[in-house]
C-alpha cells in the first residue's frame, strides 16, 4: 500500500478497497503514516464521500485500534442509544435505567458537552461523587449488577478515532458525514452492545442544521452498524426548540428525576418511550411497538426506573440523596424570571440561542479544557404552541455571576418568538430509519 | 489568522483574501503551520481551485520566501522562456544564446528531468565540466558577460515552493493547476526576468494530457505573471510526438549544435524561432512578428548563436571542444537501428512510449536521486507524415546494456504507427495566449 496512491484514488472519486482503508488507518494509528497524509485523505473524503461499505470498514478498523469492552459475562441482550446532541437532551439518563428494568442491559459510553450541545457526562457529574471514569472491568461490574452503566470514553477505547478527531478539528475536515459516522460508531460499537438506536437531531440547536443532512447521517450510521452485525434503528428528531423545559446540568438532573417518577414533560417522555420501544424490539424483548410503549410507560409510573437509576448512581460512587431530594443538587446564587412581553402563542424557542445562553452562563464549554458550572442554566422553558399572557414567565435563568446573567438574558429573550394564532408545533419524531436490507 | 478557518473558507469554495494566503504560507515556510494543515489546504485547493488573484498572491509569497536574483547590473531587458516539459525538447538550449545575440539578456534557471520528461540541466551536464550549480552572483556574472546563463535552482530560491512541492508529492495534490502554476512561476520569477514566454505542452508526452488542461494552465500562468508586472505570453504546443529527432542528453546536445549552426530539424527550429519572436516582442526589441522571425533566422544562419553558446558553456566551466566536434560527447557502447516493418506513412510517434524507452535506457530518472546516463537515448526519429519504405530505419537506439536495449526496443518499436495515406501532421503551435488585460 502506497499512501499517496490511496489518497489519489479517493481524490479521483473511487471507492477504496477494504485492504487500503485498513492498511492506511493501521499505519496512521501506529504513526508510520504521517498526519499530513491523513489530513489530505480526510479532505478528499470530505469532497468525494464514501460508500457505506467503505465507512463500515473505516469504523471497524478505528474500533479495533483499541480495546473492545467484553460484556459477555452479562447474560442479557445488550442495547444502547446514542444522540447526536442537542439542547436539553437528557433522554439517555431516563432511558438507561428504564430499559434496564426490562431484562435488557444498557452499556452506555457517553460524551461531554462542547459548544452549545450538552453532554450526558457533565449532567451526571452534577451528582456529587458520581464517577464517569470507571475502568472497563468496573463498567461491566456495574452493568452486571444493575443492568445499566454510564461512563466516559476510556483512554484505550478507539485511539485511532481520538487521533483522527484531533486532526480533523484543525484541518477543516469535521463536517464530513462519513468521518462523523465512523467517529461516532467506532466508539459506540466498542462498548459491547448488540444493538443501537440512534437519535439523529436536526435543526437550529443540532449539529446537522438541515433535515437532509441529518437523514444522510442517520442512514450512513444505520448501514454501518448493520454491516457490523448490529441491530440498528435511527430516529430523526426535532432540535429547533430545546427538549423538555430545562437546559443546564443539575437542572436537567431535576427534570430527569421527574421523568423517572412519571411526571416528565411530554416531549421528553414521548421521545424516551419511542426510543425505548425500538430498543426493546431490536433486543427481541417486545416486537410490538404499542405493547412496548405501554410496558415502558408502566415501568416509569411504577417508580422502578427511578429505583434503578438510584442503584446505578450509587454503584458509580454518586450520592443518591441528591436525587431523592433534588434541592440538595448544586444550585445557582442568582435566579431571574423572564416574563412574556406580550400575550399570544409561542411560535419559536430558538434552541441555538438557548444553548448559547447556557454557554454564557457557564453550563457548557467553548474549549475542551473549560470547566463547567453544574448549577447554572435555564428552567421552566415555554414550548412552541403554548399560549402565554403578557407578564407570565417564559423561563428562569440560573446564574452565578451578574455579568453572565445579563448577557445570557439578552440572548435567551431573543430566542422566544410569538404569534397571534396557534402555530403548528414541530414534529418531534420526523422519521424512523431502518437498514436497507432489513434486520 | 486561524489556519483552520482559512482551510474551511477554501473548502467551502470562497476566494481567500491576500492576507490569509500570505499569513498561511509565511507560517508554513517558517514551520509554525504544520504540514497537515498545508496538506488539507492543498487538497481543498485541488477541489475548489483559485482565482487568478489568489494564485498571483500565492506565487508572490512563495517567490519572496527566498532570495531574488538581482540582475539589475546587466543593463539590458531580460526575458526568459519556460517549457512545461516534454520528450526531445531542447528549445531552451538553442533559444538562450540566440536571444542573447539580440541585445537581450536571458537569465535562465532550469530543471532536471523526472519520469519521461527530459531536463535542460541533464542535457547541459553531458558537456564535460559544465557547472549548473553557480551561485546567484556567478550566474549574473555569466549573464553580464555573454547575455545568457543557464543554471539549476539554488538552495535559497523559493524555499516555500521546495517544501510545498515535497508535500504535494506525497499527498496526492500534484495535479492542481493553481498549485502547479504557483510552483513554476515562483521559481521562474525569482530569477530576475522582466518578461517570460511559456511553452505549455499538451499530449501523450506532456504533463497535461488534454488541450483543455494545458490551456487552463497556460492562461493561469500568464495571468499570474501579468499581475506580478511581467510581460507574459504562452504558446500551447504539441507533445504527442517528440520534438526534433533525438531524445537523450548528449544526443540532444548534438541536435542543439546542429540547430545553432542553421540545420536543425524543422519542428525544433520553428518552435525556437516562434518562441524567440515573442521574447523579442515582449522586450520591445522587435514588435513585428515576421521581422522578428527573419532576424532570428539570420542570427542562426550567421553562426553567431552557436558562438554565443560556446561562450556561455565556457564561462560555466564546460569544455567547448565537445561542441565543435560532437563525436567527443559521451557516446553509448551499443547502437541498434530499428527499421520499418512495412511501407507507408508514419501516422504516430507516441512521445510517451519514446520517453519511457529513454528512461529504460537510463537517460531519465524514476526517482529524484537516480543517476542519469548522458550517452544513451534515441536518434534519427521519423516524424509524423513522413513516408517510409519497408526496411528503412525508423530510429536508432543508443544503449550501454543489452537488457536495457531489449526492453527499450520493445517499447520504442510500439511507439511508431503507420497509415496507407498521408496523415495530417499535428499542429505544432496550437494557440498563443496573452494576458486578458493585454500587455
Amino acid at each position: 500500500m502506497v499512501p499517496q496512491w490511496v489518497i489519489e484514488k479517493k481524490r479521483d472519486g473511487q471507492a477504496l478497497p477494504a485492504d487500503d482503508i485498513r492498511a492506511f488507518m493501521d499505519g496512521y494509528t501506529r504513526g508510520t503514516i504521517p498526519d499530513y497524509q491523513m489530513a489530505a485523505l480526510a479532505m478528499a473524503i470530505y469532497f468525494r464521500g464514501m460508500t457505506f461499505d467503505e465507512v463500515a470498514t473505516l469504523t471497524d478498523v478505528m474500533m479495533r485500534s483499541g480495546d473492545l469492552v467484553d460484556t459477555s459475562r452479562v447474560p442479557l441482550p445488550k442495547v444502547d442509544k446514542h444522540s447526536t446532541g442537542g439542547i436539553g437532551d437528557k433522554v439517555s439518563l431516563v432511558l438507561a435505567p428504564l430499559i434496564a428494568c426490562c431484562d435488557v442491559a444498557v452499556p452506555m459510553i457517553s460524551g461531554r458537552g462542547l459548544g452549545i450541545t450538552g453532554g450526558t457526562l457533565d449532567k451526571l457529574e452534577s451528582i456529587p461523587g458520581y464517577r464517569t471514569n470507571l475502568s472497563a472491568d468496573n463498567f461491566v461490574d456495574v452493568l452486571a449488577r444493575c443492568g445499566c452503566a454510564i461512563i466516559g470514553q476510556t483512554a484505550t477505547l478507539a485511539p485511532a478515532d481520538k487521533k483522527l478527531y484531533a486532526l480533523r478539528d484543525v484541518t477543516g475536515t469535521v463536517p464530513s458525514i462519513p468521518l462523523i459516522s465512523a467517529s461516532i460508531m467506532s466508539k459506540k460499537l466498542a462498548e459491547g452492545t448488540d444493538a443501537l438506536v440512534l437519535d439523529v437531531k436536526w435543526g437550529q440547536g443540532a449539529f446537522m442544521k438541515s433535515l437532509d443532512q441529518a437523514r444522510e447521517l442517520a442512514r450512513t450510521m444505520v448501514e454501518i452498524g448493520a454491516r457490523m452485525g448490529k441491530g440498528m434503528t435511527a430516529l430523526l428528531t426535532d432540535m429547533n426548540q430545546p427538549l423538555g423545559r430545562t437546559a443546564g446540568n443539575a437542572l436537567e438532573i431535576v427534570e430527569t428525576v421527574a421523568a423517572l417518577q412519571g411526571h416528565g414533560p411530554d416531549d421528553l417522555v414521548t421521545l424516551t418511550l419511542e426510543t425505548g420501544a425500538h430498543m426493546l424490539r431490536l433486543t427481541g424483548r417486545e416486537p410490538d411497538h404499542a405493547r412496548a410503549l405501554a410496558r415502558l410507560r408502566g415501568v416509569l409510573d411504577s417508580g422502578a426506573a427511578f429505583e434503578r437509576f438510584l442503584s446505578m448512581v450509587t454503584l458509580q460512587g454518586g450520592d443518591p440523596r441528591v436525587l431523592e431530594d433534588v434541592t440538595r443538587l448544586p444550585s445557582a446564587s442568582l435566579r431571574r424570571d423572564v416574563s412574556a412581553p406580550r400575550s399570544g402563542y409561542v411560535a419559536g424557542v430558538d434552541a441555538e440561542r438557548i444553548g448559547r445562553a447556557c454557554v454564557v452562563l457557564g453550563a457548557g464549554r467553548v474549549k475542551v479544557e473549560d470547566l463547567v458550572d453544574h448549577a447554572v442554566g435555564i428552567s421552566g422553558l415555554v414550548k412552541i404552541g403554548e399560549h402565554v399572557t403578557k407578564g407570565q414567565p417564559l423561563f428562569t435563568l440560573h446564574a452565578n455571576a451578574e455579568n453572565r446573567l445579563a448577557e445570557a438574558l439578552a440572548l435567551a429573550r431573543e430566542a422566544v418568538t410569538f404569534a397571534d394564532s396557534a402555530p403548528t408545533p414541530p414534529t418531534l419524531i420526523v422519521d424512523v430509519i431502518h437498514p436497507a436490507g432489513g434486520r
